[in-house]
């Protein structure tokens, strides 16, 4: 029913399994009252231990580098990607700084960007088709809303690039690389499913830049909820003992090993997507991309968190509109700069709404 | 050491007490995954056991109406603040709303309202000389950072009031009358000492205030940890858990009633700090106030969260520094839109810190 949000519930089962109990989280009443985690850091309201835990899950993953760069922890991802706006943005400027950033692009970025009228900068559109040599470019790889792999398309040297990395992880799409940006979001909603929790981080190679980003948590919310780091370190916690005791006890199955059990879990439903989509003849899907992935050690196919679902039928003009009558709830293209025959579909949702979804769409002729 | 900010950290004493085990917080790793709370609120993503905990804690006070109020969950009073302007500045307007507050005021109206360059809302500074029609005025009552009781001093038809009363609880002040303003904030950490969490709550009259104001945590912050939400419902419900349990068992002592204990220990901690006072000679501070306190049911003085302390020495012209030297850290009276004779300092530290600061001070001649 809520397919037109990425609400990664999917997760769910793993972590009622063997790896949940040890992400439990308990603090007593008299813990975490004080606004200050860490004094000495660039970053004071950041938990020391979720810190670690984000070091040694790239390392165990190797899909970004960390050393040599700050880690930052922020209320969900969204607030990053504004603390980085308002960290590149120059403070004293006539116009707004442009933000860009290819089509079709998440449908946050420019709410995101444009809700206080901010003087410092200012949404515009496409990356593709923006002029000038000022500007943020921002390239969430693997793209949210249709999975492909984007680097960025401007290359002027004044511009700068923020890169959303929220579903560069094994499930989603084969890790090629480490890569190295000046500026990494990430997200726990999407690596491991906490969406609850609110709790993303960023990689930050310039100190000043990080500096200033750390500034906008401290004045937008005082910093960031103590408890939920501790959660968020007890679970990418317990996501790397699970591969390092898997490791240890070469044991089999795949129920303390997050990333496999949750890449199965996407190509099958992809299959399922794909068989439905072949059943009803009228839609498209984006073409399946297969690598090699350096983490998993084989050759995969992308499992994109959200299907780019297109309608190939005349007829029908509104794809939103036509799914919603035929009761299946999507986004329409509309809100990612793109056209109203395509929609964004959540394949993170429970395996009961997914269910629902597949047969529902394989019945429209 | 850290006496210019209001870090809350006096209460952890009263936490690890008996009252704290109730207020022991467990999250399973499976918890709390999705992004949704209760999706048929208008605030779909507060936790109801939190809005139940406010509730029940309002009306165990009588500190302020709940009965015909929207609750809404903030990340700190501080995003509510944001929240607020949001809510009350016209979104399409030639210039920008005016927001003031009487000096002096808390320290991060400004930055709060202006660090973004928004075109919907501007700093305006003093509401006494604010000349205008149009314009929010931010009521802080008692008044961060001078404990003053505040009323709006600005009365034109068309101007909007927000009420921050994150001190308006028994422990800083008598409570003298249930409030019910149109928009009242509050936050976790000057009612419990929980700053870490970072949980604040606005009581909102107006259904579409209230609905622009959820808009605000939405898109700033795609809602509000729920971790953090759950860990705030159990240590409002301990507080007020504690004095249903007193009142049943007639037992003696303040352990298990927080807002008892803590204003035992703020009026001892007023009375050393006059005392210090009076022995250096060179200082001041706001004379003391008494009233009848409804919940209390007797006669107290007001025991504020920060004092305003102001140097009487021809010589000393900038107080912060002075107190620097003599190894004090405040924050000057400049930051409040007050001169720099006058500082404000955390009175809700540690009981070493301020043993500490009230010795240094007594001794400056």
């Amino acid at each position: 029913r809520f397919l037109q949000n990425g609400d990664p519930t999917m997760f769910e089962p793993f972590w009622r399994g063997p790896i949940g109990e040890s992400a439990t989280l308990v603090i007593p009443g008299w813990q975490t009252m004080s606004y200050f985690s860490d004094v000495g850091n660039l970053c004071w309201f950041l938990e020391p231990s979720f810190e670690r835990e984000v070091r040694r899950l790239h390392r165990l993953v190797g899909n970004a580098a960390v050393e040599g760069y700050h880690v930052l922890v922020g209320t969900g991802s969204s607030q990053l990607f504004q603390a980085a706006l308002y960290a590149l943005a120059p403070p004293t400027a006539d116009t707004p700084l442009s933000v860009v950033s290819t089509t079709p692009f998440y449908s946050m970025y420019p709410p995101l960007t444009d809700f206080l009228s901010s003087g410092l900068y200012r949404w515009a559109g496409d990356a593709n088709t923006f002029d000038g040599d000022d500007y943020i470019e921002v390239v969430c790889s693997p793209s949210n809303p249709d999975g492909s792999i984007r680097e960025a398309v401007l290359k002027s040297k004044s511009g700068k690039d923020i890169h959303d990395l929220a579903y560069y992880w094994p499930q989603y799409t084969p890790i090629t690389q480490m890569l190295a940006h000046d500026i990494m979001l990430f997200t726990v909603s999407k690596c491991t499913g906490h969406a609850g929790t609110r709790i993303g981080w960023a990689l930050v190679k310039d100190k000043e830049v990080a500096q200033k980003m750390s500034k906008f948590m401290e004045q937008s919310t005082i910093g960031v909820c103590k408890d939920a780091q501790l959660r968020a370190a007890k679970v990418l916690g317990a996501v790397t003992d699970g591969y390092e005791h898997q490791l240890a006890t070469a044991a089999g199955g795949d129920a303390n090993l997050l990333f496999h059990y949750a890449r199965r879990k996407m190509a099958h439903r992809w299959c399922a997507l794909r068989a439905a989509v072949a059943a009803s003849g009228i839609f498209s899907l984006p073409n399946e991309v297969a690598g090699f992935c350096t983490f998993t050690k084989d050759t995969v196919t992308s499992n994109p968190a959200f299907a780019w679902l297109r309608c190939e039928k005349q007829e029908v003009e509104d794809l939103e509109s036509f799914l919603r009558e035929n009761k299946i709830i999507t986004r329409s293209g509309t809100k990612f700069g793109a056209d109203q025959k395509v929609v964004r579909i959540s394949m993170v949702d429970t395996d009961e709404a997914f269910g629902i979804f597949v047969n529902r769409l394989a019945a429209i002729k």
